[in-house]
């Protein structure tokens, strides 16, 4: 038995004898080490491997144990440095050599992630998948100016969308849903498609004077914060080029430090 | 000078010698402590006082210093233990006796927490003060049930909306605008006006057989989760009672181990 057993592994069609590793799709938070979930630094001082993105932030990355070999798989908004598909074979590959496989997401793995995509490979490969919540980057932006998602009087409800679309085509978003007044609307990697946005969301009917807050590197050393309005924005947001999260709505005005700005909406802090 | 600051001090219409303290309001996450933010575990180690609602587990509450006076302002869905307003005084009054304090919510702050009327309270007394985001409850829900919030051809959006509403009203929602396929809505404290916001997508528009995945308690050791359809939401909510979270979309299907229980999502995970 022991000699069959033998010479099964050394057949490269035979059944790995190794048990397969699990993969942990891990919210990394917004950027600062300190918004990690003491759960992702746990996983990161475990793992063999973490896959990481480009605009991890080393400080981020120092706290995985000396054994993880880290893996860059960044994506520039314009260039994929590794196509998605690339990154499920890889996260698939890991998992099947049976390591301990962290894939640090920024923000939240389950919010314009693509964590989903990942999450299914995994699951399609046999690997156990665990995912871990982190705080999106919509939560630090809002909590670092100080101008809440929902606030009774102002805005009962918030709606996440992503700025991102397809080379020469318009984001796919329900314009006239979007415009609703007391409504928040937080539009993530909204940097680039930011004049276009305020330009549907004025046409579909939102007040020009609606606040807008923008909030760049949210939670990081070099955070930038830009209250502005949508008739304002696309001026607003011509100096900016880090990752940027827009923030629209009457809750904007309840921003720290900058509300004086937009004088009119002082009745709302009353 | 001495003896005049004496006679000042004693003086009760003087302004105060001691600081003014500082009040955080702090994202304690979904329930499970691994998912506290390292800065929120680390406030609760140094806080003087540490104002909690009900809900917060005891498990949470012990990561607090031994120096740390514990109170509970609880809310129940249906009696108020102590009125919103009140609970701005206490924060207040508390930031001015120059404490350091921890106002804990739970999930995040600034997503239907009513941390920005705490933020406004503390603002207009004169306390600094700082919110610390957390991981709302959607975001546990969503990682814990394996179904992502946005996922490519599924949800190119989320909504996130409260089910809470005063006495005998209906929620104040565009029915409208949240019925729109490809959208995920999830809806905060959503059990007992479930049946009526399943009729009321319904009547927008929404399809019936639209998944609908159900999450109570996520992330604590009594977690459970329901998939159902939105025409059956109604029956699949009956024996639920405990803090929940509603994930109505196309994305609800992806969920971890419960997708054989509606096959016809079997494509959407190809």
């Amino acid at each position: 038995m022991a000699r069959g057993l033998v010479v099964l592994s050394s057949d490269p069609a035979a059944p790995r004898a190794r048990p397969p590793g699990q993969v942990w799709l891990v919210g990394a938070g917004p950027g600062d080490p300190d918004l990690l979930t003491i759960k992702a630094l746990r996983l990161l001082q475990g793992a063999d491997v973490v896959v990481h993105d480009r605009l991890t932030p080393p400080a981020v990355l120092a706290l995985a144990g000396p054994q993880a070999r880290l893996i860059d798989v960044g994506k520039r908004k314009s260039r994929h440095t590794l196509p998605q598909d690339d990154i499920n074979a890889l996260l698939v590959a890991l998992g099947l050599e049976g390591l301990k496989v962290v894939r640090l997401k920024g923000g939240d793995p389950f919010v314009f992630g693509r964590g989903g995509e990942e999450m299914l490979a995994c699951r399609a490969a046999g690997l156990e998948v665990e995912v871990v919540p982190g705080v999106s980057a919509a939560l630090a932006a809002s909590a670092r100016a100080g101008a809440p998602l929902t606030h009774r009087g102002l805005a009962q409800s918030v709606t996440f969308v992503t700025g991102h679309a397809a080379k020469d085509q318009e984001p796919d978003l329900d314009w006239t849903a979007l415009a609703t007044a007391n409504h928040t609307v937080v539009v993530y990697m909204g940097l680039s498609t930011a004049p276009l946005i305020a330009a549907r969301l004025m046409q579909a009917g939102r007040d020009a004077a609606t606040p807008v807050l923008v909030v760049e590197n949210a939670s990081l050393a070099h955070e930038a914060r830009v209250l502005t309005r949508l008739g304002d924005l696309a001026t607003a947001v011509s100096a900016l080029d880090g990752p940027a999260i827009l923030i629209i709505g009457e809750v904007a005005a309840l921003a720290n430090d900058l509300a004086e700005i937009l004088p009119e909406f002082e009745r709302a802090k009353a």
